[in-house]
Parts: C-alpha cells; sequence; structure tokens
C-alpha cells in the first residue's frame, strides 16, 4: 500500500455533508430506488450500474459476504442483520468520525445527527436547508407583507439551534443559477410572496430563491449549495456553478460559498474556487454513484486548478449507510491514486502529498466551519 | 488478448444506427471530405487527424496494407479493389450483423439497408429520418391547416412499410433543444406551416419541430436524436441533450428516446440514462473520429453514472464503409478495456464485465427495438 | 526518455501568445498574486496550488535550488539572483525562440517584446490588443460619428508597425461570445459610441465589441481570442467558443481565428478547428495552471478531434518568466507523452508522431503568421 493511501486510511474524515439514513428494514423495491438518483425500473436494475456495482464488490465484505455477492444475497444478509446492525458497520468502516448533516430533507423517517454521530463514534452537527425553512413559515401562516421578516426570524431561530454550524440551498433545483443576483427590493418580495403563498407547493419563485440565498448571506454561516448532478429534478445545464459567477462578486467579503457535488461542472467549480476566495468545493454524492473505479479520474478533474486549501471530502449519502461507506472509500482510493502518482512521478513531494491529503480529508472542513479537532 | 476483449471480439454488433455508403469509386477528392466533419483544405489533410491516423492505421491492413500506410497508397490501393469490394471487406471485419440504417439524408447515392446487410452477411432495419418526410410533405403540395395530419399520415405511412424500426430526428441541427417543450397547438401549427410552406427550404421552425418531435412520441416507435457533435451546421452548446429534460419529462412513459454521439455532452446524456427510464445514449460518430486511442476515454466518461442497460453501440458511419469498422473497433477496444481493468483490479467480476458488454454490443438493442435475436 | 520527448525537447519552440514579464524584483506579496488567476488569500497561499507544487518542482532547479524547495527559499533565492537574471534563466531554458507578445495589457511595467526575444536568444513579434486601441481612441478624444472611422485607423496604424502579426480581442472577459454575430450598423455604432464616451471605462458595449471583432476581419491578419479560463472577470459559461459559431460562419473565408486557452472547453473548440477551416487552437495558460501532471490529459482531450495541422502552442505567460519554462515543459511533456504512447501502442507510427510534434509546437503557428524559419 502506497504512504499516501496509508495515511487517507488512518485518516479520520469529516464528511461536511450527508444524510441520515432510513430508520427500518428495506426489501429489494425499497432499497433499490435508494440506490439511484433514478428509480429502479422493469428490467434495469440499479444493481446492473456503476454505483450497483461497487455496492456488490465493496459493501458485501462489510456485511461479511464475498466481494461481487450476488444482489438477491446481498439484500438477504443486508436483512438478516437488521438496519441498526447495517448502520453501524457502515459508519465505523467509513472511517469518518464528524458529520455535517443536512436535516432539511426526509420523505421518510431517517436517523438524527446525533444517532449518526453515536453510531460512527463520533460527532455531529447539523446544516439547515432554508427552503425548508422557508415553507414552514407558509406552512405556519404568514401575510405577504410580513414574509421577508418571518423567513429571516425563523432562520436565525433555526441556525441558533445548538449544533447548527451551515446552511444549505437547493436553489439549483428549484430555479437553477440563472438567476437575476441582486438582493430583491422588498417591493418585489412582498409581490411575490402574495403568489406563492397563494399557490403553494415547495419554494421556486426566482424573487423568494435569491432572497433566500441574500438571507443566507445575512446569517453569516457558510453556505452549502447543490450544484451539479442531482435527481430528474434538475436541469442539469442550469445547475452548473459558473452561472453564479454575479452573485459571487456580489456577495464577495462575506461568507464561505461551498459548492457540492458539481459533476459533470467540476472544473467550472474548480475556476470558481481558484478565483474567488470564498469558494470551496467537493465532489461528494458523485463519488459513490461514479465508484472508486472513476472517482480517481472525476477529482483529477477538479483538482486541476482548486487550490489545496479549497477541496473538502463529502459522501453526500442520503437512505442507505452503504454510501457513507462508498464515498469515504472512493475519496480515500481516488485522491491517494493521485496524489501518489504524482509523487512517483516526482512532480510533488511527499510532505506536500500528505498535507494536502489531510487538508482534504479533514482540516479544511474544520477550518470554514470552526470546529475544533478533539 | 483479454477475456473481456475476446469476448467482445467473438460477439456479433447491433449497430443500432447508421448510414449506407457511396455507391462508387472515390478519388481523393471525393473520400477526403467523407472523412471529417469539416472538409478537406488546402494544407490541412483529413488524413493528418485522428480519424486520418486510424484509417490509416487500421483500415489499411483489411486491404492488405501494411499499417500505417502512405494517405496515396491507402487511396490507390481502394481504387484499385473497386467500392464494392471494400465494402465488402470493412461490413465483414465489423462483425456487426444486425444494421438499423437511417435512410433519410443522401446527398449522393448510398447502399441500401438491404445493400449494407447483404455485404456484412446480416441482417438490416430501416430508420425513417421525419424531417425528411416533412419536406417530402411540403413538396408533394398541402395546405397549412392540413399539413400537420399530412405529415403524421405520411409519417405512419413512412413507419408501416416493413423493416422499419424507429424514427430520427436531427431538431439538434434545425433548431437545437432549447424549444418550448409544450406540444404545440393546431393554430400554432397551421400559421408555422405557412410560412415555411411559402419560404421554403428544410424544416427549421422551431413550432414545426417541436411537432415533429412529438408526432414521434405518437408513431410510438423509439426515437433516435442526433446529440454534440455533427458538421458545422450545429450549434454545440445548442446540442447539449440536457436541454431535452423538460421535454423528456412531459413524454415519460411514451417512447423510448435514444441519445446519438452526445460528445462532449456524454456526462450529460448519461445523466439523463441515468434518472429516466426512457432515455439510452451510444457515444457513436465519436468513436471513429477520436479512434481507438481515445474511444476508451470517451467511454469511460459515458459509463460513469450510465446503467448498464441504456449503453448502445453504434457507428454512424456515413459514406465511407472504413467507419463500420473503425467504430466497431474502437467499441470493442474501448469497452474491453475499461472493463478489463475494473476486473484486473478487482472492481468487477469477470461474469458481470461480460454480460454488461453483451448488453451494450447487442442485447439492449435487440430489446430496445424488438428485434429477434437468431 | 522517449523518441518523440527527445524530438520536442530538441525543438525551438514558436510561442505564439505570451506577455512580457514584470521588470523589478518580487516580494512574496507581489510574486504570489502573479502565480495564479485568483490572489493569495490568508491562510491560501498560491504555493498550495497545482501551479504552485509545479514552480517548486520544475523551476526552482533552474535557479541551482532542489526540487520542491520551500516557497520561502525560492523567494529568497530568486530575489538573491534578481529579476533579470531569473528572466534570462527561464527564457533560455523555455527553449522557445520566436514569440508573438501581446503588448496590450500592463497594469504594471513589463518588458518588451524585443527585451523577451533578447533574453531567449530569438526574435519576437508583436499582437495588437484592439480594446486597447479602442479605449486609447476614447482617451485621445472623438465624436460618436467619428468613433468608427477612427477606431479603425488607430486600429490600422497600430498593426502597420513593423513586427506586428497578429491582433488580439478580450471580448471574452467584455461581453462574453453570446453576441449578435452580424456586423452591426454605422447608427448603432454611432448611438453606442455616445454612451461608452460618455460613460468611459472599458470597452464593454456589446455593440462596440461586435464592431471591433468586424474590425479585425477588416485588419486582415490572424485574430487571436481569448476564450475559456481567466481571471473571475470572465463570465466562463459566456467564453466557451461554441457561442462563436454564427460568426465563424459570416467570416468564413475570411481571417484565421486562433482559441487560446478554451480549458475547460477544449473539446468545443476541438469540434470547431475541425468543422470551420479558419479556426486554430491551443491549450496555453491551461499548461502551467494544471501543471505537468495534468496537462497530458488536458492535451489529450484538445486532440481528440483537432486536425493536427490546428493545434499551436502558447504559453500565456505574464508577469513572471517562471511561466514561460513551465508552459514550455507542460506542452512538451504533455505532448510527448500522449504521441509517445499511441506509438507505444502501435496507433500512430513514430515518423507521423514526430511530423505533428514539430507542427504543434512550431510549423502551425510559423505558416499562420507567416513567418520565417531561420
Amino acid at each position: 500500500m502506497s504512504a499516501v493511501r496509508e495515511a487517507l486510511d488512518a485518516l479520520r474524515l469529516v464528511d461536511h455533508h450527508c444524510h441520515g439514513t432510513v430508520t427500518g428494514d428495506l426489501g429489494r423495491e425499497a432499497f433499490e430506488p435508494l440506490l439511484t438518483e433514478g428509480d429502479a425500473w422493469p428490467g434495469v436494475s440499479p444493481f446492473d450500474s456503476p454505483v450497483g456495482v461497487a455496492v456488490r464488490r465493496h459493501c458485501a465484505p462489510v456485511l461479511d459476504l464475498p466481494r461481487h455477492a450476488p444482489a438477491e444475497e446481498y439484500l438477504a444478509r443486508r436483512s438478516g442483520l437488521g438496519w441498526r446492525e447495517v448502520q453501524l458497520r457502515f459508519l465505523r468502516a467509513s472511517g469518518a468520525d464528524v458529520f455535517c448533516v443536512d436535516t432539511g430533507y426526509s420523505p421518510e423517517p431517517l436517523t438524527t445527527p446525533h444517532e449518526v454521530a453515536e453510531a460512527a463514534g463520533g460527532s455531529a452537527y447539523e446544516v439547515v436547508r432554508l427552503e425548508s425553512v422557508a415553507e414552514s413559515v407558509r406552512a405556519a401562516g404568514v401575510e405577504p407583507d410580513a414574509y421577508a421578516d418571518a423567513f429571516r426570524a425563523a432562520a436565525l431561530d433555526a441556525v441558533r439551534r445548538p449544533g447548527v454550524v451551515a446552511v444549505k440551498s437547493v436553489a439549483a433545483y428549484r430555479t437553477g443559477f440563472g438567476l437575476d443576483p441582486a438582493r430583491p427590493p422588498d417591493a418585489e418580495i412582498t409581490e411575490a410572496a402574495r403568489h406563492w403563498l397563494l399557490r403553494g407547493g415547495r419554494l421556486d419563485d426566482p424573487v423568494l430563491v435569491r432572497h433566500l440565498l441574500w438571507t443566507a448571506v445575512d446569517l453569516g454561516l457558510p453556505l452549502q449549495l447543490h450544484t451539479g448532478f442531482g435527481d430528474n429534478d434538475i436541469r442539469l445545464h442550469r445547475a452548473d456553478p459558473a452561472l453564479l459567477t454575479d452573485w459571487l462578486h456580489l456577495t464577495a467579503g462575506t461568507i464561505p460559498v461551498l459548492l457540492l457535488h458539481c459533476w459533470p461542472y467540476q472544473r467550472q467549480a474548480a475556476y470558481l474556487s481558484a478565483v474567488f476566495e470564498q469558494v470551496y468545493l467537493d465532489v461528494g454524492l458523485t463519488l459513490h454513484h461514479v465508484g472508486p473505479a472513476r472517482a480517481g479520474a472525476v477529482l483529477a478533474e477538479a483538482l486541476e486548478i482548486t487550490p489545496f486549501r479549497k477541496l473538502l471530502y463529502s459522501s453526500d449519502a442520503y437512505g442507505v449507510a452503504e454510501f457513507h461507506h462508498l464515498g469515504a472509500l472512493a475519496f480515500r482510493q481516488g485522491l491517494a491514486g493521485l496524489l501518489q502518482e504524482r509523487v512517483d512521478a516526482d512532480e510533488l513531494s511527499l510532505p506536500d502529498a500528505l498535507r494536502f491529503a489531510r487538508w482534504a480529508g479533514r482540516d479544511n472542513a474544520l477550518r470554514i466551519y470552526g470546529l475544533n479537532d478533539d
């Protein structure tokens, strides 16, 4: 095993963006859709995709099965062990011990940040999803001209809870990033709120999404932004982070902005991280979907020009604990592979490689979120 | 030779999208422009490009010449053998035995699907290009308010001919994909037809192109869509398949949609194939243009998240039979290379690799087009 | 050392786009920002980025330091030698002997083309930046309805100076390429000039930028266009060269157009070079920013379909002479690596590889700019 890989394997990762896992045992019909950003379709099992191959290869052994175990055996063993044991094994296997958990998306019951931390033997912090806050404000009832203040107050309440270290927006899903970058005037917010409060549904009004992003600036916490890859609710071309450039100019000098996922726009994200002080990135979600076989290639593109202080690790694991393990494994394997290759070619010194690995896997996140390293 | 390569070499491919070849011998002035999506320019021979290098390397031996034979010798030998023998050799060398032939583009006389099949010792099916149908309707004479029905009737006639298995659209060339995704109302179609019928020329009215795509949905056959790379008539950024997302939502549950070529948007296409049940993709055309030296790299990107049930093989060979051979070779070499590499790294089991290779090279196409495997 | 690498190392390069270097010694605060398209930020030293790693690895030995020397030592040695000696060493190390120098951007005093040539022991030519010409016309005072003629006259004067071989535009920075491609009518130019002359500031009016591009066509010299990667003044998605397609159609048959940098749109640029006779490209700037560790990967994408007559070398070195050396090294190492790999795999003959290397590194540029090879 290479020196960089050994160091990365020994490093306790900070997973700066993830979710809880489903609290309950999962049959095939429930498990397969959680494996994919698409769905399980007749004749097209998610097990027959790169992420499914990676699960059978790398997760089966954690459940005491041989590598490449068939899907049926995998599911049977998983059920046999029970979801608590499965979660425990994968979180322990991940080697992460600090988790920033997005608690704002939960169409089915998920483990809490505390439960994630406990299973991993580490600590957890919370990330507040601002769209969920806005939708709670609407649900509680508010007049259009009181919406802006009510949303801000609710967001402040949410982030003042203990353990909250960041906010998140899924503007990429709701409107995309082709928004007017300016802070919207009060009258426009009231007018937009009037329509949205009447119409209902999720927050997807462009003025209110802009207002949400600017409220994040006022809150002063780091802002996580979903960019790129997601489910079919995304218009991928509108989730290109380069579209945020004007907004990044207007908000320079305020809050750190963390571009999540980014694929297939990892080079565009790298550009932003290289030219804006406040911009950081990860290739979470992508790591387990492409699997260890391609994680190195994606990371290599992401790192072509990214300053080594600007890359973070996240799993973006959601629903199944397998992704905590797979994300961490793909990150360690991919990053170690590319750094070691440069060391072997004498393009990089070993001490530098070890330093950059530690920064990306742990220190950058601790620094940005102001966490102590115990 | 690796186990996967051996299996792929033995596999009879289904080429789900190709064209006929020019019926006649070709001098240098006629041959060179067929080698490229550009042209032969003074001092810039298409032989001095990746596809030209690949022709001299991989096609010369099929004509009994040494590898890397000079262009002059290649052309002389090609003429000496005669176009029928050349076509026969390359089609046999391709190892494909089922061909879906787009018969709607033929600025010069081309071999028919039957002739392609006969030369290859296989069977051929037909793909109806809907823009050509529309243009025939105009040529035959029609009133604006009868255009929609006339086009639909002509399309129905065309697809009911024996051997037709799919339709195709070149909307990417005509308008790009940044269209209103909704089915256009009758009045709009009539109005648009009024202008187009007067103005003439090829079908490039946005309303009529939308109508064409929705007519494809009504026909019920799989729809092949040119995306990405093509000649300079394309605006590449408008041929990004991600722009189709809204239309794919509206047409979900109807017809299979096959994204052709895709380069350089193979990752965007992969995303769509992963999140929409009806979406499939290939990297045809690209394979011979980048040549075997880079086909593996392009396929690796295309396969980062594509379910293995969703990748197909096509050559998109047009005009010269060399591309039947080169496309097949680049596909086999590229796909075998990346699958075997994963097997060697124990990221994939050999039985899975062989299964996925067979699906991509043959079974997926047979399944989508409802063809029997004799 | 491989045969292709040996040949490329021996080849005197033509650097078809670069700048001068700062005339004076540089402390850390002055040097670090010149290393990056971003800036030096608290806790984020540009030395801890791919380009910084490459400087410590490949530039330190040119200053008699060990490979991977620490930043402090590097800066101390650099100051100790003095900027003239540093410039001399890096320019000699670059192995380039013909330089086309963009003289239109100089926020700080830079060496002249003559000084660059002298240090390198070669010859230098000048590239006229048209935006600077326009801004000089405004500074000198002109009436709105005389602007068009005055700009044209000033541009003609500028390109008639001895040693001028090309013009350049930074339209990518000012408006991006999503412009109306048509030549603007006189009345529109006058109206736009009226506003700009009043308002002042740099030339960023869309009508005047279009007029500038069309004036380049009238001048008849090759036009260099910044595309893709740059500092945070760029909106990356508007610098995608594919957006130029309509304009390239309208100007076909007039002047050569050289797409500079291109990353991350090197495939889009490659497409344009393959389908438009007048289009050429390089991946300058990118080469030293990604460093030798990734230059081969970027070049491999750029060359997927680019005719070998269409690739050029540039460093786009600005401010520090290190980039002359790093750009040249990354180009030689990257191009040699990918060509030799193809030779070793018998995908390319060695004589062809050597020919293509010489074309890209030297001959293509000599041909386009009409330079003698002494």
